[in-house]
């Protein structure tokens, strides 16, 4: 096969460089997908940075993949030449541990992410697993679906796991990429939906996305008054909350589910309160491939979809910026 | 009825003394209970030096209750005259809230505590709502079966919440009153225990209770080897430990349960673990009636029994020194 040319990072933090490299011969479980469109994850700002710890240079980041099937090594069974197709943060796994056994790869020890030690998305070309490649419904747009592929199913998988149902009152803890992602999820499962922002200037926007409350982070005596009152409360934010508050806002039984990576440890506050009302904490990672096609499904029989800014490929860097200074409203989404 | 003779703190951290108390008429829905014995546990102790800041003096401790029916209340179905009955920490709820309608009284927020703000089970006698006085089942002896009512159904009930099954790897922190209860219970799920204690001379007490693997907590290199091994963690210490050890001892979707109460706030380390390997952590509160009913058939079944020392009731005091001094292996219990 033919070099992959795409966009790279060369040291940590650096703007993105052309690149390209030598796939080799397509395995016979891998699919080769001719990419139409990549997100901008704020996970792939993260591994630029080496925020992490894991980066290596150069690398092609980008895990919000979609594109049309190019090649299918010899044993993949399922897709055919040109059809649409996606793929996420993950890119592979063991097949053989007991997490991929139950279908779970997600939490398999031996995951192997699709931009992490080898090449992404943000790229004409981006080779994986068959496994781990899903099929794109035909009612979702590429540029508003290459989200749902890590962002939508980080929180589509915590709704579906924690038994969120028309009984349920969800709080999304930030009106973002990930949160206006969640917000329409959470509607989609019949919850009553409370969007928590430090922008009042979201509280628009988060009704219109399907919250049937808005409330201001900002306002302490607005936390403390909707204490009792949510069953699941979502964290999509990467910075430091006070956590006892949103504890506290949680009814009996309540889980509080990180999917944000926040820089300092977590401090919980008293035990006390997790204890006399049953409460907890939990964290939750992107989804299975089973559980991916199923969130697809639901995003195109609900029509849900990440309210996407497109760049052309060659704008990536221009596009990192914009991402960076928070000013995409609310996914980037680049385009070959 | 005649007045009702017991023990009594009378200011925090106070010798209890002879008190006795006018209980009224004997309402409609309450049963009055001949105390034979009464456990000890370790919230007497905090209510008695008043730790949680809820204790009015004077006040008799003791919710470890089992005795024998002594009157009815008029509205009471279901008990006879002289049954053998038990009394838990909860002595009465609204009712009315949903929690109550769904029979989980015990995260009602109205939930009466049984010597909270009243008097318990140091005594002759007390009183209590019907619908939180449990039989005891005939295979079980009152002195080791009063502290389930307390202790056993704290342990029980979350191992049951979370789905411990014969496929489970449990570990239970802390050797003691609650966690040698814990580890029988486990071991009746049919789960493989491990033992998590800081006194090596109780690794032979812990296999005699069923535990199949023991770890000495205070050496750091066994925990750090007991990584990804366990579904869930049960801690009954209140003492602070560094629980991203403990977390880190968990398998993927394991799940770190408090049932004691730190003096500290609760710090998880950094959140990333937790989120990849979708860990959780949460609380649990004793157990519904139901529950206690449950967990007293299962101790029944299963031969499950506190081990205990017993104390005239007169020796009260001595009883709670010995219990200060943790030197009672494992419950004390006063018995009139």
């Amino acid at each position: 096969m033919s070099q992959i040319h795409g966009l790279a990072a060369h040291a940590a933090g650096a703007e993105l460089l052309r690149f390209h490299y030598e796939p080799g011969e397509l395995a016979p479980h891998e699919v080769e997908i001719a990419i139409t469109h990549c997100g901008i994850c704020h996970s792939d700002l993260h591994l630029i940075a080496n925020d992490w710890g894991v980066s290596q240079y150069p690398f092609i980041p980008g895990h919000e993949v979609i594109g049309m099937v190019a090649a299918l090594g010899a044993d993949v069974k399922g897709f055919t030449l040109d059809q649409r197709v996606g793929l996420g943060w993950q890119s592979n796994s063991c097949g053989t541990c007991e997490w991929c056994i139950q279908g779970k790869e997600n939490l398999c020890a031996q995951m192997e992410a699709t931009c992490i030690h080898r090449h992404g998305g943000y790229a004409e070309r981006v080779r994986a697993n068959a496994r781990f490649v899903v099929p794109i419904p035909e009612a979702l747009e590429s540029p508003s679906a290459a989200p749902l592929l890590c962002g939508g199913i980080t929180v589509y998988s915590p709704l579906r796991e924690h038994g969120v149902n028309p009984s349920s009152r969800v709080g999304v803890i930030g009106i973002g990429g990930l949160g206006h992602m969640a917000i329409q999820f959470a509607k989609a499962f019949g919850a009553e939906v409370t969007a928590f922002s430090t922008s009042p200037t979201k509280e628009k926007e988060a009704h219109a996305l399907g919250a049937h409350h808005f409330v201001n982070m900002r306002e302490t005596r607005a936390l403390v008054g909707v204490a009792g009152q949510f069953d699941l409360i979502l964290s999509t934010v990467n910075a430091d909350q006070d956590w006892s508050i949103f504890l506290q806002a949680l009814r009996p039984t309540g889980t509080l589910v990180f999917v944000g990576v926040m820089p300092n440890p977590v401090a919980l506050g008293p035990v006390f309160p997790l204890i006399s009302q049953q409460k907890s904490v939990a964290g939750s990672p992107i989804g299975s491939p089973a559980r991916i096609r199923e969130m697809l499904d639901v995003a195109a029989r609900h029509g849900i979809k990440a309210q996407v800014e497109a760049f052309p490929m060659a704008k990536a860097n221009e596009a990192i910026e914009k991402v960076k200074k928070n000013k995409v409203r609310y996914r980037a989404v680049l385009a070959n």
